[in-house]
Parts: structure tokens; sequence; C-alpha cells
């Protein structure tokens, strides 16, 4: 991350460096309290059993909601806190799901989206401006074109006296982590018996999708797991990745034949190409993708119990003829991001049991 | 309505124009449930019957807040809904009014004013940036440029398994229906005996203005209504509009003078011009609008128990010494439209009978 | 303030002239009622005993929220009421400090921020614009560019038949009377046994700094106080500050040693240098202020129980190691200035003996 323009003297960016390149795990400590998550910033902050905890906890605040009484429980809780939203990039869902979780829960939210309006005009540091959130609000959730800025404002805001829980919501191109919780948490609902021994096939621009390579971690969690990757040559899933499947013996295989790896396929991930990174040299237009594309024809031949994921937003990668298949997920898992999410907020807050133990 | 950029196939607009192309009667059933009000799209979904039930919902919902426990009464009923205000256009008390009516019945809201700051520059088509609002809201109000857009919203919303309501806030030139309610109501509630057998004189831009035009479609509903016009001549009413008024025996006449029509007058409807309409030719500007402004010399003709109404802003056309006159009911009119639309909300979630029915 | 463009006859505008022109004291009433604040709009309108009261209605309302049942005692007081957020200008920490003061009392927000997005391009007049906030909202938080906005809106809204209550957040380089309240209350719980009797060291930019010279005029409420100024000779201390401390025999000395002056000083109040104000000519560039720094070399002079002060955002006057101190109080500052406006907005509202009185 660049050094903030002002207020930032040698002293605090060496401390801040020297964090940011010790290996992860030597970092996410500062990311816990006492055992239980306080910031959330990486997919490897979480576990088989906490991902099975939040899971559950997310289908109890659905039942619960069942009712105006359940709804009314559930915003009381937080309804004497603040949410900061504050994304320094375009989004839609994110923001309003993320909105709508601290509705579910009472938060009241406060934005920052148009950077403009705020006093980092006037020379304040990125370190200050964070700080000045924990002044006012109790949990500030944020997304960030920077890579790194996230932890930065997270490690910051714990060496105060009045830290604040932070969670990433979409930080560069490197983590999404939310994003990976809603994709888990899709997978386990609609897959029968779960995604143990589940095979996933990831679909279109792997290299660059952070979704796919932010859930590719957290299958590691779960077992008998086979992935299959079907994309064009130029975004074909990286070697990170797979050193990292190979490292946790997941198996895998790639693929051009869309078609067959479907038949066999009990997830689909499906992901559009991502052409926002190549804008000046356009490079993604000129690669055919339609091969890519799925289609009535891939639908045919999609098993039984097969299902179909996409992040959201889409382009032609799928058509909205498909969208009527019972087999079509897509817009239940933008929806589920809202459920994991106020799941998570709960967790932070350490609602859990109380929410657990609500008749 | 322009086709929407990407993930728009053949099949799919063509259905769309199919429906959008039927007569209005045709589709308008599209638009209830069981009867009951679900989309608020068009001026003539209402009738003398819905309008006077919607006026009396809305006199109940004031005099209900007149104590506190009132307000905390009608708070809870939505307060585990949440809305989504989309603004394509400027708007300050549409935008505001419907906000406030919201809260008013405690549904919390969601905004996006500023298009750049959505996920529209990913390439997502419109019919799924509409579609996502579903996943998160229970209410959909929106005002857009394009005209036809909120309809298409609306029919695209009504084709998926999780619709929500959709209210027009504003669509392009043609309909602004929630602003004919209000102005209905406002009519109603000043006038004594109600609207019934009143002269209703219209001033200003009866060309362009949706208000005027809206109102006109309305006041069918209504018995012995006789309507004036007083217009520069660039801006008279327009033929579509007379038909009308001739297909359902009401009658009007056009006239230049203004001091004598406004003595015989039961409500003075004043416009402003709508000169956004024509910036680059700016026609207006060399039109002589001063005939048609209200001045205090109009005051003094104005029958007692007359009243002077303007959809504001304004401009020229009412100097603000008239807003001290207690016939000037304009002000009254713009606060009369934040509870219409509460009015209109509760109507569309099915609380009318509970709320006519609390003590 | 220039004309409103439209709207605006010469009769009106006269009106507001001969009132605007009156001397304050002359013009205080108007922003009163039955002797009880209405519109908060100078530093001047607060007295010993109305400071001394919205100091301890603050202490009260942090006492109150250490339990969630005071959090909820609190929100119940104006949940039924709205309060519109007008700031034309950037600003982080007063329009969240604000927004979260509204939800400690449990009042809605409503935002206009991007002044293009309202009805102003419409020709309206601002005096219109401001009604119409008023037909929708029970109370106006106004932050405006213009000197003597803020004053003209509440004297617009107090010309009506329903005017609410106006909060000036800061309006041009005059009036910042909410921040000055922050900065007493700051002192008045920090400095043992209160502001009376203690030496206050003002350092920076004392000239254009709307912050310190706020605060000197609400200084005059407190005995036996002793001033420091320390600021570089481009920006002293103006005379028209200076004479209005000559007249209420404050005594005050002028100084260039900083280090001498921190040991004697009860409270060093750091301000940044305002170089937003000479862009074009970059003159500040020009000046050393760095003999204006608050560095670990001053730390070490202050008296045991010193504190420092900043309005912030701060840039290199106050290193963040100094944060660290616990003297260091400008973190709790930006804190209390939330706390501070929750009590005086429950004061406008007449809330004070409630408040006072709960258990």
């Amino acid at each position: 991350m660049a050094a903030p323009k002002a207020a930032a003297e040698p002293h605090r960016e060496r401390r801040w460096r020297e964090f940011h390149e010790r290996p992860l795990e030597e970092k996410l400590p500062l990311f816990f309290r006492d055992g239980a998550l306080y910031d959330c910033l990486f997919s490897q902050q979480f576990t088989r059993e906490s991902l099975d905890r939040l899971c559950t906890l997310a289908d109890r605040m659905r039942s619960i909601t069942k009712e105006k009484s359940g709804d009314d429980f559930l915003q009381s809780l937080l309804s004497n806190k603040r949410a900061m939203l504050y994304f320094s990039q375009p989004s839609t869902r994110t923001f309003l799901s993320f909105s709508s979780a601290c509705h579910i829960l009472g938060l009241r939210v406060l934005e920052i989206r148009d950077l403009k309006t705020s006093s980092v005009v006037k020379g304040e540091s990125l370190d200050d401006t964070i700080r000045t959130f924990s002044s006012y609000v109790d949990l500030v959730i944020m997304r960030h074109h920077e890579p790194g800025f996230v932890e930065r404002a997270s490690w910051g805001l714990n060496g105060t006296q009045r830290p604040v829980p932070v969670i990433n919501a979409g930080s560069g191109a490197d983590q999404h982590p939310t994003q990976a919780l809603l994709d888990i948490y899709t997978l386990n609902r609609y897959l029968q018996g779960g995604l143990d021994g589940k095979r996933i096939l990831m679909v279109g621009d792997l290299k660059r999708g952070r979704t796919v390579r932010s859930l590719a971690y957290l299958l590691k969690n779960y077992t008998g797991i086979h992935l299959s990757f079907a994309a064009p040559d130029a975004f074909r899933m990286q070697p990170d990745i797979l050193d990292f499947l190979n490292r946790h013996d997941i198996p895998y295989e790639e693929t051009d034949d869309l078609l067959a790896a479907v038949e066999k396929a009990d997830a689909v991930y499906m992901t559009r190409i991502q052409d926002e990174h190549d804008k000046s040299s356009g490079d993604s237009k000129k690669i055919d993708t339609s091969l890519f594309h799925f289609t009535q024809k891939h639908l045919d031949r999609l098993p039984e119990n097969g299902i179909i994921l996409h992040p959201l937003p889409r382009r032609d990668e799928i058509s909205p003829e498909i969208d009527d298949d019972r087999r079509a997920v897509y817009w239940r898992q933008e929806r589920n991001g809202m459920w994991i999410r106020a799941a998570l907020i709960a967790t932070i807050f350490g609602l859990e049991a109380k929410i657990l133990a609500k008749k």
C-alpha cells in the first residue's frame, strides 16, 4: 500500500510494513479476541467448525424471521450500534446486502461512498480518517481498491484505545472473504448432503476472478472435494491456487470440454470475464469466451441434483432463460449473501449463543 | 425504452415489447393481487372508491400520529421491511416525502441516487440490476428518466420467483401517479364539501406539465367537475387530454383572461414553465408568461373559499407574499404528499384495515 | 449573502437584509422560544448556565447508555422525528457525529450532501428549498459554505407557519458553534476542577481557525481564564478577538516560545494551518510552521495534569506518537462532539428534565 500523504512518519510506516510482511498465520491472532472472530479480513481465518457454525446461525436467523416477532427480536440485539459502510469502489450487491444485514440486526448504517465529501481533502492521513470512524461507530465494513488497505485499517484500529471490528467487503484484487462465505453457504444449502464429497466445476475467468480464488481456499475445509476448471487459455486457474490444491490433496483437472464436465458436476460455478482489469489493452475482447457460456444445451446435461452458481453480476455467460430452472440457484445465492453477512456480524458481536437459544 | 446493453436477447426483448404495447386496460391486472393494488404505476389504476379509501387512510394516519404512541404503532407495522429508493433524476420533494413516508411506517430506506456507484458499470443488464434489489428489499420506489422504464422494472420483477411491489415516483414525461394522488388528496381536503361539483382552473405550462395531465385523468372519478385552462398559446392543454375530457363528459373551457377565471374558480392549480425540456432551443425564454402569474391582484378576486395549489418547485409564477394567505395551500399540499404516500405504501402492504381499526 | 436567483423580489430581500444587519443581541430572541433554545446559530447564544447544563446533560446521557436499556430509553424519545443533514461542504466528523447524535435519540436522518441531486437545478429559490425540508423533517442541521446562509435559513423558517429548529454545523468562515461547545465540554471534562482559573495555550493558525475564534468567545463565561497565543507571525490572533478579550478582562499574552508556554499551560489547544483558504497563492506553504508543532520535547514539559486538544483533522502539527499519552485528549474530544451534539438536540426538543430524571 502506498504511504498516506501526511502525518506519515518513517517510524509508523516501518511498524506497519513489518507487520504486513509477516506470514499470514503469524498475523491472524491480532484479528481474534479470546479465540473469537473480531476482524474478518481473510478467508484463511475460517475453519470447518467456524464455517459450519456460521451456516447454522444463518439458517437459524432465517427461520426466526418467519415471524415479525422474530424480526423484532433480532433487530433489538444491536439497535444501539452503528456500522460504517466505507466503500471506495462501485458496488451494488455487496453494499446492499451488508446494509440489509445491518438492518436485520437493528444496526444503524452510516455511509461513505463518495470520497470527495469526506475530510480526506484536508490532508488528513488515512490512519486518522479510519480512527475517526471508530469515534462514532461500532463496526467498520470496508471495500477499498488498494490491496492491503483494509488490513491496514484493522491494524491501525487495533493499536488504539477504542478499536472496533473491521469487515473486509472486498480489498483490491486479493480478498473478498464474505463472498467466499456466501458461496460456501449456498453450496452447503442446496447440495444434497452438503459439500463433502462433491464435484465442483468452475468456469470462466479463473485467473482474475477473486471469488473462485477465495472459494478454492475455503474448500480445503471439506472432505472428498473434486474440482474441475474450464477456462479460456488466457484465463486459466493460476499456479498459486494449483499449488495450494496440491498441498492440500484436493484433486482437480482442467478441461476444454464444458459439456462433458457439466455432466459430471454436482455444482457449476460460472464467472464473468473480468475485463475491467484490462480496459487499456482490451485483451479480453479478442478472446472467444462463448465456449464457456452456460446454455440450454448444458442445462440438459446437468444432473438432476446439480446446481448452478454465479457470483453476479453476469453478462452473456448465462442466458436469463436458464434462471427459471430450479437448479439455477444464483439468485438465491445473492440473497444468501445477506443472511451469511448478518450471521457474521452477529458472531463478531458475540450473539451466536443468544440467537441459537431463541425459541 | 432502449434495449439494455447486455444479457438482452431477442426473445426477452420481444416478450417485453409485446407486453408493453398492449392496451393499458389489458396490462393493469398484472399490477394487482386478488383485486388489491400491488404495483403503483399509472393514474389509471385508481377508481373513485380506491381514491376515497386512500384519502380516508391518510387522514386516519395523521390523526393517529397526534400522539407518540400512535407513531410507535405505525412504525411497528413495517419495521422489518426495507424499501429501495432508486432515483436516476434529481428530485428533492418526491425523494424526501417517500423517505419520510417510509419512516412513518418504520421501513428502512436504502438509496441509489448516484448511478456511478452501482454495478451498472460492469455491464449488467438493467433487468438483473432491478432483480438484485428484490433480493434485499421489500419495496422498490423508482424515478427514472426513460419513459416505460418503471413499467419494465415491474414487469420484470413480476416474472421472477421473488417479486416485490414497485411504485412509480416519476417516469419520463408520461406518468407521476403519486403526484396526482397528492393533488386529489389536497383538493378533497381543503375544498368545502370535497371535489365533486367544483370548478378547477389550471394555469401555466399545460402542455408539458405532467402533474396537470395526470390530474386531469383522475378527475373523471368525480362528478360535476368543471375545468378551465389558462396557458400561453405555445403551452396549451394538448388534444389527447381534451379528447379524454370530451369522452368522459367533463366540461372545460380555455381562456386568456386569468383574472376573470380566478373569480369563478374553486381551486386554482398553478404550474411553472417546464423549460428544462427545451434547454437547447430555449423556446420558453421567448414567451411572455407573466400574464399567467398569480399576484395580489388575483388573490383579491379569488373567492373566500377558493384555494391555490402548485406542485412546486415554483419560480416567478407565484410571489412568496401570497404564501401568507390562508387560501394558499401549496405548502400544505407538499406535506400532504408524505401522508398520501404513506397511505399508499400501507395499502400495498395490506395494512388498511389494521390502521383504520386502531383506537 | 448573495441573493437567491429566483423568486427573490426586492421586498423579501430587503426584509432579510434589515434583519441580518441588526446587532446580534437584537436578533438573538428570534432563535429562542419562551427563553429556551430553539435555533442554535451563534456561540453567543450560550451563557455559563446553559453551558453547564449542556455539559451535565451530555454526561448524564453517556452514563445512561452504559446499559442497553438506557440506549433504548434515549432512542425512544425522538423515534418519531426526522432530521435533515444538509451539508454543502465536505465534512467527515461533523457529519458523522451529528448523524450518530441523532441515532442516540432515535431520530431518523435524511441527507442532502450532493447538491446536484436536489431540485435547485429547476431554479427554485433557496428560501423555498429550505421551507420544503420543514414539510418533511423536524430538525434541520446545516453546514454551508456561504457565511450567513444558515442564519437566513433559520430566519426564513421562523417566518412560516411550520418552522422547525435549525442547527448551524459550520457556516462560512464565521461560526461553528457546536465545535466550540465540544471544546468547552472537553476542557471541563478533563481539566481537574473544570475550566475556571485555567491557563489555555492556543497554537497554530489563530488567524483563520474558526474553532479557536469561537472558543475565545465562549471563554468569557468562565472566571480566572488566562490565554496564551503561539502562532507564526502571519497567523496571529486577530484584533477583533483581542478587543473582545480586553473588553471582558480576559488576560492574554502572545509568545514565540512554545516550549516555555507549554510548561505553564493547563490545556494546549493545537490547530492546523488552514491553507485550503489560500490555495491559489499558496502563501501558507512559504511559512515555516514547524516551530509550532507539538513534539515529544513539548510533551516532556507539559504539566502532569495538562491536556492537549486539537479539533482535528491534523497534519504534521502533532505526531501520532503523542496520541498514546494519557494527556492527549483530542481523540476523546472528537467523540465528545457526538455527546454534546446529542445533548444539544435533546435540549432543543425540551427533553432535558426527562433525561435527567431517568433512573
